[in-house]
């Protein structure tokens, strides 16, 4: 049990740039979780912690503290290794969907806990809720059931993970504090960890679409999560990948779930082939399976068999039809020339706005609302040409959607446009704190 | 009225070391006063003023943003200039009970709000309520008649000053954000500016006994101030002085009360006498009547006679016989020497620890316990000699006050011991902001 402490003495620590001990940070964060430590007590230190940092002990012991306020799952009884895989979060991003049903064909059982989307962008359950019959709640029982005969699990993070975190992100975000790396990262690897995952892919965003809007401050969040992991004896890696653009050619739910699709049918966009690759070689590695080429599986089908099975072992039906918009617009090209920018985030509040994503926790999103890409940067077009389609059932949502895009399409002659990498870079392991 | 503004957008702007507008600090002031801002917002925006600090506009901006949240007296009716003394607290600071008087007796009228005490400081109303039937509660018109005829008042401060300031002083309190000199000096200023001054002396303390220890930060605290005096249209100076050891003989009410009215009455130790007469010449010429000498009005009897007048006009009897504590413990010198430290702090926390002072507001205090001073720093003492007597009603208190004093008492050769002067320097009014 954590010694006793008093909330002001742990504030002024904070606020006077000293060190916190173990001790101290065991009591705050259980105490807070308790009630013991009241919301404006928390937020004054998170308030220091964001102005004075934390080292990489203190950010790891918090990170326990988070863990030890709730369950976690245990995974040691699968017959196979497990990955997971965790995206700060980008624009198009349905990665995840491909992603899991691949490294399970490859071998690697995937317990993927995931969240609703809040903002601009969009979440892996209500992509997957586009699916006729598809449920994200499932019992723990249920979960590793899947797990041992599908080998992949995409469902609803349950609520007794890491319930400190869920308090604090939510007094971080009326407070001004989210934007504090440490807090940050313990908040996401509090979670992971919880989930009991052997080995850990992160998907750090980069770019005008992600929280993280250069490579330097996405940088210090991989570090400071890889550390994390490492100390809590999970193997943990993260790529940078660049996020100024949106991720393949479609942002919304069931529109994602369709490239989704083409993709483990061995299409789709090149971008989404390249970055799940790209992550599933990372979780195999990771969990000790880097001789099978999840290349191979996509190319034999084998990824979409388990697909299938994923979506019918959660009650949907892979065959059944995706809910479609009921109205259109077409966005079309102002002048001949290079598309030199098609910005992520215009193109997030775009698809928010059309209904696919929600601004409350509360609000209902449209399974078939979003934006459809019909150029990427560094394509030539031709004024006239159909750039981007929408897609709404609602068509007074128009207007503003449009608004939202006027600043984020550049056509120009191309000079001195260069095509930006996908991976931006790569952050591994390091010795344990 | 205040421009719609958002909790976050203020809290993330001083966050990020930016200047608050005049719009958003009498948003947010206005807001949390009325309860549209929480306990957790505010409190994250005072960590970030603790650790980014406001400049002189905002400190200004923010203090009448405080002010405006209530009522403001107004003495501008009054017969005569008014002048007004803030302390920041210290050992034995019993000054304003001789010095309300003096001021008066000098043709310049005193609106003396106070409080009581809390901690090691005893507070003026605890002290004056050592007199049997006084009363410190009065109307505003009982107000300003007693100003009008006597000249001298010094009651409790009205619930209606500065509300703003009351609810956020009991936040920063449990929320390890005290310490934050922009917060401390518009706390102080928004008071005294709503009392209605026309012309302000603060009494800022250094030393071991007092919030500020040394002459640095006292000197910041005092600068503030005066600027925000200065802006608000009050004339202000500020004087620093020594807390290093408890000013005059006692520490503790009724003892004194007695000691005051020695001054009066042309006695009494000599810091006091230097200090009430320093302090009144500051009140006197920021009041325009620096014609007048305070010297003269303690050696002519009409300070003891505006003392009487204003005891009286407030239900007290000053030929009343004072509470005495019913047990005494007499300190002696353990050795021949020189008297060269007598810590303002130890004595402080004895007299509290004895009964003169309170831990909660709601706790009583005893009107007879403290502590009698027989030495003074660099007085030689024999051993065996007494030092200290400690009053109490209750014996078993002496244990924890004589634990208190263990390590504030230090007798040595003298040898390289220098006479602390009392006044330390001087912060006259600046140009307005």
């Amino acid at each position: 049990m954590a010694e006793a402490h008093d909330a002001v003495e742990v504030i002024i620590a904070k606020r006077e740039r000293r060190e916190l001990s173990d001790s101290q940070i065991d009591w705050v964060v259980d105490a807070y979780t308790r009630g013991a430590v009241a919301d404006e007590q928390m937020s004054a230190l998170a308030m220091a912690i964001l102005l004075n940092g934390m080292n990489r002990r203190e950010i790891s012991r918090w990170t326990a503290a988070m863990i030890a306020s709730g369950e976690r799952m245990d995974f040691s009884a699968l017959s196979r290794p497990t990955a997971d895989k965790h995206s700060t979060g980008g624009v198009g991003d349905k990665i995840t969907l491909p992603l899991a049903p691949l490294v399970a064909a490859c071998g690697v059982a995937v317990p993927q806990l995931s969240g609703r989307g809040l903002g601009h962008t969009g979440g892996t359950l209500d992509k997957l809720e586009a699916i006729p019959g598809w449920r994200a709640d499932l019992s723990n029982e249920a979960m590793l059931g899947q797990l041992e005969d599908v080998g992949a699990v995409i469902c609803a993070a349950g609520t007794g993970l890491a319930p400190a975190d869920k308090k604090l992100y939510a007094l971080r975000d009326v407070t001004g504090t989210v934007e504090a790396i440490p807090l940050i990262a313990s908040s996401i690897m509090s979670k992971k960890i919880a989930e009991g995952t052997g080995a850990l892919v992160l998907d750090v965003k980069v770019g005008s679409g992600a929280f993280m809007k250069d490579v330097e401050s996405a940088r210090e969040l991989a570090d400071s999560m890889v550390a994390l992991g490492t100390d809590a004896g999970v193997t943990t890696v993260a790529l940078l990948t660049d996020m100024s653009t949106p991720l393949g050619l479609t942002a919304g739910n069931g529109l994602e779930v369709r490239e989704s699709v083409e993709v483990l049918q061995g299409g789709g966009p090149a971008d989404v082939v390249e970055l799940t690759v790209a992550l599933a070689r990372e979780m195999l590695a990771a969990a000790g399976r880097d001789d099978v080429d999840p290349a191979d599986k996509l190319a034999d089908g084998s990824a979409l068999d388990a697909w299938r099975r994923m979506i019918a072992a959660q009650g949907g039906d892979p065959d059944a039809d995706l809910p479609t918009a009921r109205e259109t617009h077409v966005v079309t090209a102002e002048a001949d020339g290079v598309l030199t920018r098609l910005d992520a985030m215009a193109v997030g509040l775009a698809a928010w706005r059309l209904g696919a994503g929600r601004a409350r926790k509360e609000d209902p999103v449209q399974a078939g609302a979003g934006v459809e890409l019909h150029a990427k940067p560094g394509d030539r077009v031709r004024a006239g040409q159909p750039l981007l389609t929408l897609h709404t059932d609602e068509p007074e949502r128009f207007e503003r959607a449009l608004a939202s895009l006027a600043d984020g399409i550049e056509i120009g002659d191309g000079a001195g446009f260069a095509p930006q990498s996908l991976v931006l870079d790569r952050v591994a392991q390091t010795a344990r704190a």
